[in-house]
């Protein structure tokens, strides 16, 4: 089970993968990453709700949304989700992270549309830096190169214990059991003849945390580059191809070379493009102007999953 | 290319089918009228601007959008409809109609929801009675029994000119040509000897048009039975299985026999169901139900189109 949660405990879902019209391929933008039994949906355009329903994503209890701008194709979602989770019975809180005007939205849905929510909603605007900071996480923002305001997030785990040594442990006589996990979390011990032992003692050195990171709209940003920096999945928005960077550049969006460009510079180790425009009914030419770049990347597709495991390091 | 017309001028594709939460098969409320070249959609739930696409059904130049009530599932995919359409660069001007409270949203998303309306945007607020009149077609509505408010919609033709008679118009010589087309048209033409021919003296009795009628959510419902009289198509949710018709008149809904029953007192040609609660995997029940009291029924799909000809009468 250890083994198997290892492997899965870091899922990342594309459920819409389309920049700001839907293709029959393509839903409106949102990226659900589900961390342990959490859920944080990153951007909730229109059918959201319906892409988390046919790829088994989860309404899960505990769940966080984190808008990145209030264009309609990354919002126009939220109240329909809010609507089902209420039908469906949900108790739990939900946290709404986005920019200013979130909250106006939320509350002009709740005058203007008939249904009672069920449970209670926290809507938080937020600007540049600590967005939200949980014990095992943080998400971090910056101002995107898109509109104003526009966010770029970045969820990065915090250090874990390192590697337990066993042999340490037995060395140093503290008998397998509950004192080996409390150790292993990081905690202290008393022994049985009251001496302490250190987590330090027996631990390898901390491990870094994971690090994803969702650009929503953007064009070229400094910003952006430093967000991204090290991060294990660089998920990035490139709307339109090569031929096109000044179009590009002018609405505030990424070509796949501006993307890879910010994948190396940043030294991510993967990236994937997303918020592909409705023009492109085969995306491939983008994905191959990125890899010339940065040759870790893919294309993200509707229902593509990745999983990030735990390194062994 | 007249004869073709005939049969293709009125086509109805099913965009969602699904109740209150959507499924993998089934989006939620939206089902699109084309009539001759302009489109009537009649409810938009969240999703349908992709379902249109999905099903290539057109944003029309000539365009009305009829909203029965203002709960979520009925009308959350106007605002990405509308922001589409923008994109799209659309000139055309588009009416939308719904009950009270229809332009309070439309005008909270123009407030909150960042993009600019490249058209013109009607919105009206109507009740019970006729909703618009047009030259070939009236939409009329009832109060349903559902909440309140909240209307069921008519889409009523005009009665056509009668079947025209060749003979008749040889033996009153006039020409082949222009002036047949006018008497086709049920205008009136004078000859070049100074002799006026009415239509009647050419054409065959007027012809009724056609008549679909489209619940959104009710419960049984007496102004529905008038509305629906003699319809050719009968578009009637059905909720909940008959098991369940406490429950569904509870919530202002119906089960397959209430709509049959509906559909049997007002005598129309054809039932249709649709609105199916996502608790059903396969809805093949209901439309049982429905057939032993209605025995011309149909379960609405996702997708599903339907052709009404012109009758050749």
């Amino acid at each position: 089970m250890e083994g198997r949660n290892k492997l899965t405990d870091l899922q990342i879902t594309f459920l819409g993968t389309g920049g700001s019209i839907p293709t029959a391929n393509r839903g409106l933008s949102a990226v659900a990453v589900r961390r342990k039994n959490e859920l944080l949906l990153f951007d909730c355009g229109e059918g959201t709700q319906r892409q988390m329903i046919q790829s088994r994503v989860g309404f899960h209890r505990k769940a966080k949304v984190f808008v990145t701008h209030m264009h309609g194709d990354h919002v126009l979602g939220l109240p329909g989700l809010l609507q089902t989770m209420s039908l469906l019975g949900r108790t739990n809180e939900l946290e709404i992270y986005g920019p200013k005007g979130i909250k106006d939205f939320v509350e002009a849905i709740n005058k203007t549309v008939r249904f009672t929510l069920t449970f209670s909603l926290q809507v938080f605007e937020v600007d540049a830096g600590l967005v939200c900071d949980e014990k095992e996480y943080q998400v971090t923002a910056v101002q995107s190169g898109h509109m104003d305001p526009s966010l770029s997030y970045a969820l990065t785990e915090k250090p874990r214990p390192g590697r337990f040594h066993k042999e340490k442990a037995k060395k140093l006589r503290v008998p397998e059991g509950p004192l080996w996990s409390k150790l292993q979390s990081g905690k202290a011990i008393k022994l049985a003849d009251g001496t302490t032992v250190e987590p330090e003692m027996v631990l390898g050195e901390s491990r870094h945390g994971r690090k994803i990171v969702y650009t929503g709209d953007t064009g070229p940003s400094e910003n952006l580059v430093k967000l991204a920096e090290n991060a294990d999945l660089l998920i990035h928005e490139a709307t339109f191809e090569d031929a096109m960077k000044e179009r590009a550049i002018e609405d505030g969006h990424s070509t796949p070379s501006i993307a890879a460009q910010t994948a190396k510079q940043a030294a991510v180790k993967k990236l994937v493009l997303t918020h592909i425009s409705a023009r492109y009914n085969d995306a491939n030419l983008l994905l191959q102007q990125a890899k010339k770049i940065f040759s870790n990347t893919e294309l993200a597709e509707d229902f593509m999953q990745l999983e990030l495991p735990l390194s062994k390091g």
